[in-house]
């Protein structure tokens, strides 16, 4: 007797006898047994809850309930909170690109285009893109691998990037995001079980995407550590430590590279590319390069080295063979548009085969949103000198490039005026990753919390201060050290402050533990 | 000796004793064993392989193919392909909504603010969303669930359509087109192995969305067959019996509804949206309702219910228990913005726990599009009664409508006035689904190609008119029947071409085989 309704008696037994797994719970009352809900934490997928993205964790989640408090007049040591926790340029003040949002107004409201107010070059873009799209509007489905003008201009920006070495338009897929491009080739890549199962390694530090990504595949993580040392810089002899160990309990197939560094901030050298590419081609990985923060390089003497032109500078030997997919993004660089979500990656040397399977995955999604294909499409194919925008559209790129050039160097700086913190150069990318000393006793109240020490730490530092930073357990760290990663993005008087409330905070800190 | 390259031999024989998993295959000379790709058919994930997407599949490849053709110069029996495989609205010539693209043009490039050519009611539109966006861009990261003001927005139109039921802005997800929620919610259901399997019941025919996310998740398809005598209707006697066949093998945890209905045209009764939820709840079924077309009502007597309102309304005994997830788009309806990728679920009686999980799943991805989210804020929030835009808005809004009323009628009319189809009234969404009597001759001559007969017969038709549908067979249908979908979106004057070609093809090609 299950005592649930009447209409439930006829199949009641065979629920009970084991064809129904969900819960069972008493009512509050204790007198019925009640059929609890068909999903809850314990019946959904275990991949999912073994997912986690620091991110947007629980530090992010309590900032926003902080600025919440604020807005209700709650009192608090600060005015407003500062997130620094992501590469959210815009959020952080950063203008878009006048010209950029000039064509993706006149794509969505094509009446415009009879403006006055509008450049000629910026119209021209526009009615490009409208003429590839079904019917004119942006408001169609493109093709699912992406807009084929967009898909070309692409392949004409990696070929003039990559000093003419040829890049065919149908091994570009537009994405959403560069996120949505990564998790693809990983679940093609995800196979077998147990010890046969797809290994992917990823550097630690790493962007918490990848980890997400591969525990909601159930594909296995791999860690190679970078040299905090040198920099972070790649050393193969880890990447050997790390694959033979892998190669005990699991399938190696993928090696992930983040170039410039997410969250290090390092910006890898042209003989570091060839060696990984040959470890890659020896050990017979597929090689996943995220290059999004492409036109992100500061440091001098750095400069950015397209594994696809190193690739295929190597030879034949390597460019005939080494599978390879590479990633680019409109939320970086210089025009930080994240909003728009768009994206796209290059695959090399795919197998055509599967390169059908690929296609047909993406086009169950459809297609990726038109208006970030259009912006896509804008980053590798913006104003040319003698177009009447160029001016304007360098003004404000190198204007973008040069503030972040100077907060990278500003941030250096003033972090490493302060004793127990450690800061590497930032040579690229949006984010400083430095090492904290903690004080032993500060550990040890954060073991008791059953927190990550540098979570204690941000957590504190988020309550005392407003400023809110990403614990460098979010992305991985040697055991035993810890870090915090820091965007550059603030406007620099507001980053001045930040420093210097972080420097004021760490001090108090370290003497309130000691 | 493996023989492949020197700096491999030193752990070549670790490499052949089972390390390694990829493929090995002789050269063309037949002489060395050479390592094949990282990634082939046989190596890749096996779930991707299952995958299928009729809508987008090899008969929209030939499309494509023709088109080129067509433009190169070859001489083909028609001069255009017409392409009524895709609810794609603007691809067919649909307008955009004016009031829709000003906002977002207004949006996208701030400075039309000042301009005086855009009416007071878009520019509010617009201020308030820029408001929600950190930095007051589009082009920032949203928060993972989507603008805050957006949420609002939904919450308070989903409570008007329901006749006052609350909703709760915390239950709203925003989402890159409504697939992207399905299958997310899929994801969280999808757990067991073997007999305990995660079992999703889907209708048939089916919307290949379903069966595609299904199988890539590696879920348990379950078939429950919609009555084509009855206007596609769906009986619970059919759900039961297919729920029991399915508890053999599978744990059945999901019951999806296509409503109005996708391909099939029908609008489910309140009665049996009642029955259903009655059943779902004696079931411990999650219930997933996918009603994007629920402004797509045309016929006579016919009714948009939301599986919310008719649960809410069956009183607490449902309301508090059962668990439902609803989805809706910016893609069809009046708008037809499928480009946008806009969306949202809405998530009832959903466990707390889980929706953590939910979040944190969805913050992976950072968030959906901005220019979507804010697309579906317009839907929502629509011009009202005395606001400048309002008239416009209406016109243009009915004159969709009424179109595609009057193009469904029509459809259902002309077909079956020809002997050997017979199509069920489209009540509803954009699609006709009319069963075709093929000879036995067509048929044998299709599966000695290994083909499905009704593909054979859609490319045939793709080939000597330029029509291109798609093929019953993609959505699912029993056993012996054959039918395809046919968007109702050409404009009239080209829909009454289609059809009469359509008319005198199927004659002849019944001829032909007879």
């Amino acid at each position: 007797y299950c005592g649930y309704t009447d209409s439930l008696s006829d199949n009641c037994c065979n629920w009970f006898l084991g064809h129904w797994l969900g819960h069972v719970w008493m009512s509050e009352n204790g007198a019925l047994p009640l059929r609890g809900k068909v999903l809850t934490v314990d019946t959904m997928n275990a991949n999912v809850k073994k997912v986690d993205y620091a991110v947007r964790g629980p530090i992010v989640q309590r900032a926003v309930q902080i600025e919440k408090e604020l807005k209700e007049g709650v009192k608090k040591p600060f005015e407003e909170v500062i997130k620094a926790n992501i590469g959210d340029a815009h959020a952080m003040g950063q203008r878009p690109i006048t010209f950029f949002r000039q064509v993706i107004a006149l794509c969505t409201y094509p009446q415009l285009l009879d403006d006055n107010k509008f450049p000629e070059d910026a119209k021209n873009r526009a009615r490009r893109i409208l003429q590839s799209c079904g019917g004119n509007s942006i408001g169609a489905y493109t093709t699912s691998q992406g807009i084929d003008c967009v898909r070309h201009d692409v392949a004409s920006y990696i070929q003039r990037r990559d000093g003419g070495i040829p890049s065919d338009p149908d091994n570009i897929y537009l994405t959403t995001g560069a996120s949505d491009g990564i998790v693809t080739i990983l679940k093609l890549l995800t196979a077998g079980e147990g010890r046969t199962r797809t290994g992917v390694m990823i550097s630690i530090p790493q962007y918490p995407l990848y980890s997400a990504s591969i525990a909601e595949l159930g594909a296995v993580q791999i860690n190679y550590y970078l040299n905090e040392e040198k920099c972070w810089s790649l050393d193969i002899s880890e990447l050997q430590r790390s694959l033979h160990a892998a190669r005990e309990h699991c399938n190696p197939r993928v090696l992930c590279i983040i170039n410039p560094g997410n969250p290090t901030g390092q910006v890898q050298s042209r003989q570091c590319i060839e060696d990984v590419i040959r470890f890659a081609a020896k050990e017979n990985l597929f090689l996943m390069a995220d290059e999004v923060y492409q036109d992100n390089v500061y440091a001098e003497g750095c400069e950015f080295h397209s594994f696809k032109k190193v690739l295929f500078e190597m030879g034949p030997e390597y460019s005939s063979k080494v599978e390879l997919a590479s990633f680019h993004s409109t939320s970086k660089c210089y025009m930080g548009e994240c909003g728009f979500r768009g994206g796209y990656m290059e695959v090399i040397n795919m197998d055509p085969e599967v390169k059908a399977q690929l296609t047909k995955l993406v086009s169950v999604r459809l297609c990726p949103p038109a208006p970030g294909q259009a912006l896509m499409d804008l980053v590798v194919n913006s104003p040319q000198p003698g177009e009447p925008s160029y001016q304007t559209f360098m003004k404000e790129r190198t204007a973008v490039l040069s503030a972040l050039a100077e907060k990278a160097k500003l941030t250096e700086e003033i972090l490493n005026t302060v004793p127990g913190i450690s800061c590497n150069p930032v040579q690229g990318a949006m984010y400083s990753f430095p090492r904290i000393t903690l004080p032993e006793r500060a550990i040890n109240e954060a073991k008791a919390k059953g927190q990550a020490p540098d979570m204690f730490y941000c957590m504190k530092l988020l309550e005392e201060s407003g400023i809110c930073l990403v614990p460098g357990s979010g992305f991985g760290q040697r055991e035993g050290t810890y870090h915090f990663r820091m965007t550059i993005l603030p406007p620099t008087d507001k980053l001045k402050i930040m420093l210097n409330k972080l420097k004021e905070f760490h001090q108090k800190f370290t003497q309130q533990y000691s």
